[in-house]
């Protein structure tokens, strides 16, 4: 049975920045990783059995993730897997550098003892037409139903880690043929 | 591997009503079952690889669903079923006797060839704060990642079905201890 | 010069109940007025030079108003009108009886030395597509630029007392011919 | 009497990019002004008697607004007073410099025969808790109520032109002393 009913199912969610986090600073009228969202948004879903607890690793574009921002989420994941108290590992990510850091996880981690699921957004929660709360409501019921692994959770999609592929022209993140 | 990785992965949505889909008619002054909302609520969420096909069952609150009614929704999912381009099956549902159908479902349908997910809302889609997008969101990632079976997706929660217990104090689904 | 340069401008709101106010129960599974929703309404508005101050005088559906609650919300107007920090006066009421309540004020107040505006919604504040903020903001506008009188404002049109009229099935107020 | 009863009230809003219509576009990840989106503001409005006819001007941050920008303001103003069925201007206009082209507009215009109600937002109408709806229903109100004349609508104040400034501290348009 691949459902987890172990209740409340306790996810670490390791919160890097992103478009995802991006909102509106009308001083400087542009679009800033200033503010925090993640809480925000967690607060508008209804789980009432599923505790989420937010760690901030960092908070920047993906495109600014060189190798030690990177070390650092693997570091941060291997705290959280090492905790007695978790069930899976959320990460939160811009898309752009995101198939690295899940690359960068499944070979350091090897094989994880629990799921560890990417998830980012096209659009910025705080905008119009995001598909951000999607994104994270999707990853987090992938978390409690995958098998332990690197993924992406995606617009509705699974991707395991070594095949994410940030599809520009579509504007999502697909799986590359084998 | 849980990953259902075909593409695209095409869901049968059978739509019966219930508080998901109430919608304020300013005529009436009232909430109402009249205009149906499965799809504008799918028109939000971004998955470019998931295809959802809409089959309107009845519009009905799940108190009003007798045994008639419950047969229409398990020919209709059997009629799913037998179908060669569904990968798997979700039920919009009233919550006061969705633990009902699926139970009917799991007795008619023995060892369905496919996952099938039952999902509802506590406030309609139409109303702030409303939960059905996560619960809908959430019922399509299950229903890709599930093992054949009749299930509940709701609050982030899998249950399957004979266990699916509605908690009118906490206003959710919950899994009955065995 | 209709401009009111005061600042802060000051408006009592008095708050009676009606279909802008009712919110969803998910316990009841119908829309009540247990919750009053006009506070939350006014603080997505951005106004630094304009305070609002919110007097509860009831909450009920203004098909239930008989004479005795519209002489409680004369008497309430007319508090309102004798307090010297005080530059206008909204009311947020039902749309059923709305003209009624502006006449009864019209009647006992003969010329108020204020503004006063009675405005409401066909679909509630936390309903989706509602036309509750709106009507609040452009109550808020008029009341600002209007001499004494009693007045509705109602999708973007101003009626004075003694000419609204519902149309039930235009679903909006409109301004009788005289 | 200040109520314009006229029926319906002729709007012609000259639409001038701005704060006001910035969107997030995903391929260049960053708030454009390519796609307008006053059409899709109004259409949230609900006014069955006001007439909003949009004229585009042009598309632009009002720190990219010259001389010849605003001549081609003051020029589209012009047209809209001459027009036979307009009974209000409003102008949609970016907040850096909407006070030098209110300005520009009472220069050139003199006194116009209607009156002319510039606005915009600190927050872009498509990014969480925007000011747009706002600024935009009060400024169609503001110019159904007001006498003839050039003035500013902005977070529940009318300023004339002449003594409006941006007060880039509190972020909202201010009057300035005389």
């Amino acid at each position: 049975m691949d459902i987890s009913s172990r209740s409340p199912f306790r996810i670490m969610l390791l919160a890097t920045g992103g478009t995802i986090e991006k909102s509106y600073d009308a001083s400087a009228g542009a679009l800033t990783l200033d503010v925090p969202v993640i809480d925000t948004l967690l607060a508008t879903l209804d789980q009432p059995d599923v505790q989420v607890d937010v760690r901030r690793v960092m908070s920047i574009d993906s495109l600014d993730m060189g190798e030690a921002e990177r070390a650092e989420v693997v570091t941060a994941a291997r705290a959280a897997l090492a905790a007695s108290d978790v069930d899976a590992v959320v990460i939160t990510h811009g898309t752009d550098t995101l198939a690295q850091t899940a690359q960068a996880l499944a070979t350091a981690l090897d094989t994880p003892r629990l799921p560890i699921v990417l998830t980012g957004a096209m659009r910025p929660y705080r905008v119009a037409d995001s598909d951000a709360a999607q994104n994270v409501a999707q990853a987090l019921m992938a978390a409690r139903l995958l098998t332990p692994g690197v993924y992406a959770a995606f617009h509705g999609r699974v991707i395991p880690a070594g095949r994410i592929v940030k599809d520009y022209e579509r504007l999502t993140l697909i799986e590359s043929a084998t």
